[in-house]
């Protein structure tokens, strides 16, 4: 079950400009291109005879959901899918008619009031909701009860900073770097580390509560092995927000040695850590494993389109740890030091997108 | 399933002073006062085994659960009383361990935010929770899958203002009256129509959830047959926070108008009218209705107690009709009104608690 010391910065809440309900058409891209993937999956692998021919509650949760819209229009296309394939096998078979649950995760402190207050109008039509809170790093439902789990942009928040990354003494200390940019070789085998443990605590939660043959789909971003994150654009985005702060302890808004206390627990791993992260949990089998470019990746975004999206996924993490105030002039500055430097996207190296199908043996 | 057009006005969120968290004690001595009796029940009406030998997953409802404390004291109540049953029941038979769900349901404008955020510390170690979003005069949770439903001083509010109770040329319109006093009979009798079709709408959504079997635990208040809510200690309040409504009127801070159209969606029955609700519905049996007084029934409440508590109450409804910055002055002016009428409580004729556990055929 979840434990409350681990870390959480949700995404910005609320239905202002600000909140991640306007700012996730960067995540939406990789859903979207998924979707017909997705669909093609469940068709497939997924077999309802086999499950369980008396089955009445279809129960489908997406771990991580944050707010709409992205999690509505996931949910809404498994749905779909499920429905088309029961019709379809009901034709063969007599099949209890299907009532759907579908169980929205997230950390205790998501703005569910506004994921609740947003439900599309399907919702009560269609399905059954429910709001899970808790760490999907521990177990959030109960054993051998979902058919389809789904998670998207969520596992490369660890459950926690690894150790000596913020301790001075530690040749593992990340300095005045903000995020594990691959730059100092300590910090990014600590950052591996606790990727590798997490995805573990993942996968192990996961295994128990998806009944046998029940389907995990993974989405999320890697990168190719060569690669490193500060050779990324959104590593550079990362490194430039890092400077601004360090403007800002320079004039006196924050300092130094709160940014030296300072690493956020995300972490992207390269393809083939992530791969050897999932093969080692043998209660699944790996039905898709896919990787392909961001649909966004040719595109130069514009800035503004950067900082709304950076301030949507880090204001929570900024507040907490450099308190009121700050994040205002500091997504100001980064405008304005993106607007002084742009980033040649055409020179970052690419990462990946990747999609996982995983099944319960 | 839920419908959005039904009304709903939910108990004052948030931590602060004027939340339900801190006023929601009057109901509590209630829920303590049946704490006993809950246990008794669940011990001697409720057969573990005959309900599933490999029952893994209990699954527990507050249907209409606000925000804490009182919600979490009453689930870790018949949490507590199931596992003594089971450890007991195990010693003879071989019972599969149980990982206990709790389904924590209100409407979707409920403060879930602060509800997850103050989970207690037993969730997570004993208990998995979630929230569920819906009106409760609909299904809210998947067919046969509940095996203890619970709800407490809910049923008073109505899915909606009954019919004609705020339209002038109604013979059933309320006039200035803000809630069903029981001083006009085609409005009383408009309001004993419309809660007699939502305790049965009430009660069929909770015998398709529950298993065959499950309890269903209603707490609430009613008046004995010959008492009206006008004569009651709390119909007086409302009655007295329609005159201070009338006097802002008067000063203009709202207008007569707004007042002729406003009445409650709030009924309290007499006690025969409850129970022929419930014996309507035939996919229960009742195993106990019991009735006795409030255990502060016989004390003076202080005016700070009450103005509160009726606060924390009606905000969200006053606000909706009447508009932002009424609140404060409405109950200002209650609490002035109160000191210079104080109600005599010895003079009020009594409203009854009444306690019914019913179990599912």
């Amino acid at each position: 079950m979840s434990t409350s010391s681990q870390s959480s910065y949700p995404m910005s809440g609320g239905e202002d400009q600000h909140s991640y309900i306007h700012n996730s058409s960067y995540q939406k891209a990789v859903i979207d291109g998924f979707e017909e993937k997705a669909r093609q999956n469940i068709l497939e692998k997924f077999d309802l005879l086999n499950l369980n021919p008396h089955l009445s509650t279809f129960r489908i949760v997406d771990f991580g959901c944050s707010i709409g819209p992205n999690t509505f229009h996931a949910v809404q296309n498994i749905i779909d899918t499920v429905k088309l394939k029961h019709l379809k096998e009901s034709q063969e078979n007599s099949l209890v008619p299907l009532e759907f649950q579908v169980c929205f995760n997230d950390q205790p402190n998501n703005d569910f009031n506004t994921l609740f207050r947003t439900l599309p109008s399907s919702f009560g039509q269609e399905y059954l909701s429910m709001g899970v809170p808790g760490s999907f790093y521990g177990r959030v439902l109960p054993r051998n009860s979902i058919h389809i789990g789904y998670t998207s942009y969520t596992t490369h928040w660890l459950s926690k900073v690894p150790e000596h990354v913020c301790d001075k003494k530690s040749s593992a200390w990340n300095r005045s770097y903000i995020h594990c940019n691959y730059l100092i070789e300590e910090v990014t085998n600590a950052y591996k580390i606790q990727f590798t443990k997490d995805m573990s605590l993942f996968l192990e939660a996961r295994a128990e509560e998806l009944v046998p043959g029940g389907l995990m789909i993974v989405l999320g971003e890697c990168f190719p092995d060569d690669v490193a994150m500060y050779e990324t654009w959104s590593g550079i985005v990362l490194d430039t927000i890092g400077d601004c702060l360090l403007d800002m302890a320079t004039s006196g808004a924050t300092t130094q040695e709160k940014i030296d206390l300072f690493s956020m627990p995300v972490y992207f791993p390269q393809y083939s850590e992530l791969k050897r992260a999932i093969e080692q949990n043998k209660n699944f089998t790996i039905e898709m494993m896919e990787t392909t470019s961001h649909p966004l990746e040719d595109k130069q975004l514009t800035n503004d389109f950067i900082v709304s999206m950076f301030r949507a996924f880090l204001s929570s993490i900024i507040e907490t740890h450099f308190g009121d105030g700050v994040v205002n002039e500091l997504f100001y500055r980064l405008d304005k030091k993106l607007s002084k430097y742009p980033i040649d996207f055409d020179k970052c190296k690419k990462k990946m997108v990747y999609y996982i199908v995983l099944k319960r043996k």
